[in-house]
């Protein structure tokens, strides 16, 4: 199994809890239990890099309680999302160089406690009858007093994946990234199809390229706000490149040798890699150690 | 590549027309324009079980059209969401016959269409603010007018799997299920873990075994009402099984002898398998063809 980003979180989410009313009751008012530091949204660290917790005592009276779940010794750890909070993609360089630093158990309890918190702020109101909804099951359902209507924190799943042809990977940019960045082609699966059809259409709508034999590589939660981002390579029998300019800037084919360059920070290489808790660096560090496809 | 339910849609998504209101106008002009015969969110079928398409002037004026895509002829189509469509995960034992009888390609349009009109019905309001939205896209955005949030077609992503040990397979079945069947295990991903991750919690919460190595078998999309079901197989140490009966009535541990039987339909089966449109029979005839895991 391959070791990607924000997983490996270190709490057991003890999901019979959280529709327990009488236990939930019990954690919260356990001396021992623990409180994520956050500003915004964003995480407060230790010396050392690690998460920064606190007691229930911190909470605000206008947060929302969010049970994340049990340590090796039964205690209590909870995280609060308050109205204010980062819900968006956006975040920012101090973030970037906190995650550079964190222990990937910490960043995976991080980003689980960013998509609910997130999606918490976004999320108040029945989206099927417009009454403010009410948080159960420990912060893990909003729930419409109205309708009845359930409401789940959103996970969006996404493929992002390599077109190879000829022993050469495909690449694309967006014009708002740093310079020189380029990484795998990236898109959310829509209803109606499976991953695999999703990335097929993806490279095809972004790149003009079709690809066949899709395979999957590997997972991992992006918390920004909240996609499951889902790893794949495909087969193209053409290299023609006919780039949709709303979606990418321009686009690349790279060989192993290049990929290799770019990952080692190599200043020759032709372009710059993405971060290191970003799945398209994993998925390429995973395509450099493969045989070229047939 | 696997093929599964509800996958081999024969229309081109054609994602560039829904940002281009010009080139959607002239679509939904055009005299060719076809439209999908739907009774509350059921599809009506021809003789041969396919599909039955009108035309635009067949659609409500409370309705709201999606565009689907465009067939090998250039030739629009498009469903039509209404207020009082099916938006829950209930199928009427009519639709069951259809989907019987149905060609792939039009068992995954029809897929599409119903989990993007029952998300239209569920969700007519801003979670974020409560304004009524505005459809946009060709009915694959809706948009607040007052807040600006941006809300796509929600794509639950949902795990379902094997465990394995000592050649055989982990099955359980809840308590509404018709009698006598049993398949994997399944739940939803939750915001925050892997693929991988929500195999291994879903396995320990509703069987209390503990699995390892988990690799990827295939995806489909299930329409009922909108998740993407991804199928995976994982190791087992231990056959021990600590049942949640909330979530399932009974596990059993089958042979390939045993699955195989049941698929086959033979009446000395232990017991009954998933129907054919659903993963878990693909899964589980794939876990047939399979040698037993180390």
């Amino acid at each position: 199994m391959i070791a990607t980003g924000f997983t490996g979180g270190w709490l057991d989410r003890a999901d019979h809890v959280r529709g327990d009313p009488d236990a939930l009751a019990r954690l919260t008012g356990d001396w021992r239990a623990r409180l994520l530091k956050l500003q915004g949204g964003d995480p407060s660290v230790d010396a050392e890099g690690r998460l920064a917790w606190g007691t229930l005592a911190d909470a605000a009276d206008d947060g929302t309680l969010v049970f994340l779940g049990l340590d090796d010794g039964g205690r209590p750890h909870f995280a609060e999302s308050r109205p204010g909070d980062a819900s968006g993609p956006a975040r920012s360089p101090a973030l970037y160089r906190m995650l550079d630093a964190m222990p990937a158990g910490d960043a995976a309890i991080f980003g689980a406690v960013r998509s609910v918190t997130g999606w918490h702020a976004r999320n108040r109101f029945c989206a099927n009858c417009a009454t403010p909804t009410q948080v159960t099951r420990g912060g893990w359902l909003r729930k419409c007093p109205s309708c009845a209507a359930e409401h789940y924190p959103r996970v969006d799943p996404v493929v992002i994946m390599l077109a190879e042809h000829d022993g050469r990977a495909l690449l694309g940019r967006q014009a708002m990234w740093p310079k020189g960045r380029y990484s795998a082609l990236a898109g959310f699966v829509e209803p109606g199809e499976s991953l695999e059809e999703a990335v097929a259409r993806e490279v095809h709508e972004e790149a003009g390229v079709r690809v066949r034999d899709v395979r999957y590589v590997a997972s991992q939660p992006w918390p920004f706000p909240g996609q499951l981002m889902i790893a794949a390579v495909g087969i193209a029998d053409d290299d023609t490149l006919t780039i949709d300019a709303n979606e990418i800037e321009h686009a690349i084919w790279a060989t192993r040798d290049e990929v290799r360059a770019a990952l080692a920070g190599d200043p020759a290489a032709p372009f710059l890699p993405p971060p290191p808790y970003a799945i398209a660096r994993t998925l390429l560090e995973w395509w450099t150690a493969q045989s070229p496809a047939a």
